[in-house]
């Protein structure tokens, strides 16, 4: 097992050293993980200097073409490396996803059955510059049992090459197989990296839509994530002003950048013309730039209000579009129609026609008198974001450590076999019936 | 809403009316969805000369170029058909899959969250000549909320026709929209149905191992479904000889065309020279035809033993592949590298090496002491069998009425703002802390 940051032998050989060394982290039990993600966070620690130099070089090379903000993400000092070195002790620190008795169920005395929790295998994480998604999504990785490859963007594949050695020697010091973390470099072998279903088990793109949708749909490789958030709340006649006039400028202006950012205010007609004039002084109070459709821009004369130009639209920035509905049945449609299935909220004081929604609107997350911005998994209490998905199979909405895996059945007999259950061709019963008793948990 | 089995206007068309369809299904509870099948199952009583007479059709139209056992499944009498209506009566009495509480976290007082299962949306299944499938997936669909577009053999289509027709009128007359349930007609449709992602949340194929590779290769929909199952029984040096050569017999005799039968028993090699001639006289009294590797053909000299042509087969008859390994290890090496990920079991006596296998053997069913055969949903007591997935992501190994659905997030609060949980600039403490309390379900 070599420690060197990526194998000879092209991204087929790097997935089939995967997949030898997902077998291992399977059978190693929550403490040797653990003890791993100490052994990596120790690794980084120690390797600073040597991971600050090559830092350097990749700014150096790169800087010039980066936006301020990729390289204020690039960009590696003394404290982000303690940060990153403390991120991975606290997935240490998370509860075990593996092993959970999910179901339990007695199929006849002696004969037991369980679901129980196990990693997925091979992970394939596409991300952009971030040195830290390095250190996350392996310490992630090996939490869950999981061997991962990493494909790093180019500005950052001098410190993520060092990053991964790095973290491989620590892992071999510990006994475990250096393959459970590689890197895949050069930007030509991400559609290799893709064909590996069969060797991959679950891709995560991190970064850009225009990557995420890429990845979509160029591989056969199951894909978490989320291409777009288009999130919406919509304000009821029976909502509390104050709610919606606080929950609708958190929802924009906290960090209109995120996926759950609210990119559409749909308001009912009865309250329209009382609460726009409202929400737009707020919004415009914070800068939100302010689309709005034919009934709005009547109601808000006088204000600086641009045309919707398409619904669906992520702003991802201060800018939202208003709508007027005749009601929460129109809302809904206008959500389905439009949105993304990622977060809707309404904001109601009405219980019945609240729970409507909440019960109708297909979306991974549903919200009443609440901020779209919830919507994640820190915030839902999950320990650590792994991706939000808008896909709805495996994983949906805000995906902790659970979205990295699956369950086998365990069946514990004493020789039982399924012609014992089977009627008798003479006398039309069984020698055996099923006891299917579900077990406490 | 027209009653008529399929609308004009091509697959999307379709596609779009089950989706609308699917949200009005989304909103009814469980008694609503329960009468529909009870509707569901007296009209088909009530149409039964009708239903036979289209079977007579299909089958004088076609029986000529089917096979004896596709003509045999093809065919209606009066007792399949009250079979039928029992079969979407049983389904109405299985638990709801809908409105589960999966999970509850307080994340602050005042602002709780659940997990909720919900429908998929819109099934499409992709069936060879049953006409029962028709009537056991739309009952399934409708339980679990969900639209469905079926796609029938053309061998059964007349079958099916009607068959849609009378469930579709079932369904209006219960207030519940026709385009819940369609039939997609004609063989050239397939490739559009296929390409409906967006509109089309899972599709199910159920038919030949060529089928099921086909809608894998072929649509970016995700698919609930295996194109084969090779099984395995290893066979410890600690095994209980009399378990060993009952558990292989169940395992390759009960039904060998079934997906969960055994192809491939591994012999621990301190046993082999004395186990090895029980079992292939065992066998052989039943009409196994037995395959063997080169030690196993020098340990059954005298006996019929064919060279195993290749260890990654589903033979879905009377024969089996023997080998001999060196302990468990090799015997886990074996079966990762030939199996299916499908069900593999260990006949051992002694509990850690048993163990071991369990933990370590990566399939969607792992079993101690027990036939392969088990492997199913209405032996592992789900009531009903949706399918069997050998994928690992949303379902895997025997899939029940779970299967079809989903989950969404639902956050009920007060008007709280996610800027609250926000470290200050002046204090740097946050205005309020999660409590992330996990609340008793």
């Amino acid at each position: 097992m070599s420690a060197a940051a990526s194998l000879p032998g092209g991204v087929r050989a790097m997935a089939e050293a995967a997949k030898r060394a997902s077998r291992v982290l399977a059978g190693l039990d929550e403490g040797k993980r653990n003890a791993a993600l100490e052994a990596m966070a120790q690794a980084l620690e120690a390797a600073s200097a040597e991971l600050l130099a090559a830092n350097l070089e990749d700014v150096r090379a790169e800087g010039e073409r980066l936006s301020p903000a990729t390289l204020a993400r690039l960009k590696l000092d003394d404290a982000k490396l303690a940060e990153m070195a403390e991120q991975v002790r606290s997935v240490g620190r998370l509860a075990d996803p593996l092993g959970r008795v999910l179901d339990a169920m007695e199929l006849d005395e002696g004969l037991g059955l369980t679901k129980i929790s196990v990693p997925l295998g091979v992970l394939a994480v596409i991300f952009e510059a971030r040195p830290d998604a390095v250190t996350q999504i392996a310490a992630l990785a090996i939490k869950s049992g999981n061997a991962v490859l990493l494909k790093a963007g180019r500005e950052v594949e001098g410190t993520a090459g060092v990053l991964v050695r790095v973290l491989r020697e620590a892992l071999v010091c510990q006994g475990l197989p250096a393959d459970a973390v590689s890197l895949v470099v050069g930007r030509e072998r991400v559609q290799e990296l893709l064909g590996m279903h069969g060797l991959v088990d679950l891709v995560i793109p991190r970064g850009s839509k225009e990557l995420v949708e890429y990845v979509q749909a160029n591989t056969r490789i199951p894909v978490l994530g989320h291409a777009e958030g288009v999130c919406h709340i919509y304000v009821d006649e029976s909502a509390d002003e104050a709610v919606a006039l606080r929950v609708i400028e958190d929802a924009k202006t906290d960090y209109p950048a995120a996926c759950n950012a609210v990119e559409t205010v749909l308001v009912h007609r009865a309250i329209a013309a009382e609460f726009l004039p409202k929400l737009a002084e707020r919004l415009r109070a914070k800068g939100v730039r302010v689309h709005g459709d034919a009934t709005v821009r009547e109601l808000l004369r006088g204000v600086e209000v641009e045309a919707v130009g398409e619904w669906h639209t992520e702003y991802g920035e201060l800018a939202v579009s208003l709508g007027v509905v005749a009601g929460v049945e129109e809302a809904m449609e206008h959500i389905h129609a439009h949105g993304s299935a990622h977060t809707e909220s309404i904001i109601a004081g009405d219980t019945e026609t609240a729970e409507r929604f909440l019960r109708e609107v297909d979306a991974a997350s549903v919200m009443h008198n609440a901020s779209t911005r919830f919507a994640d998994g820190f915030r839902y209490g999950f320990g650590a974001e792994v991706g939000i998905s808008t896909s709805k199979l495996h994983a949906r909405g805000p995906v902790g450590l659970e979205g990295l895996t699956t369950y086998k059945y365990v069946l514990r007999g004493h020789g039982q076999v399924a012609g014992d259950y089977r009627a008798s061709k003479e006398t039309g019963e069984p020698a055996r019936a099923f006891t299917h008793r579900r077990e406490a948990r």
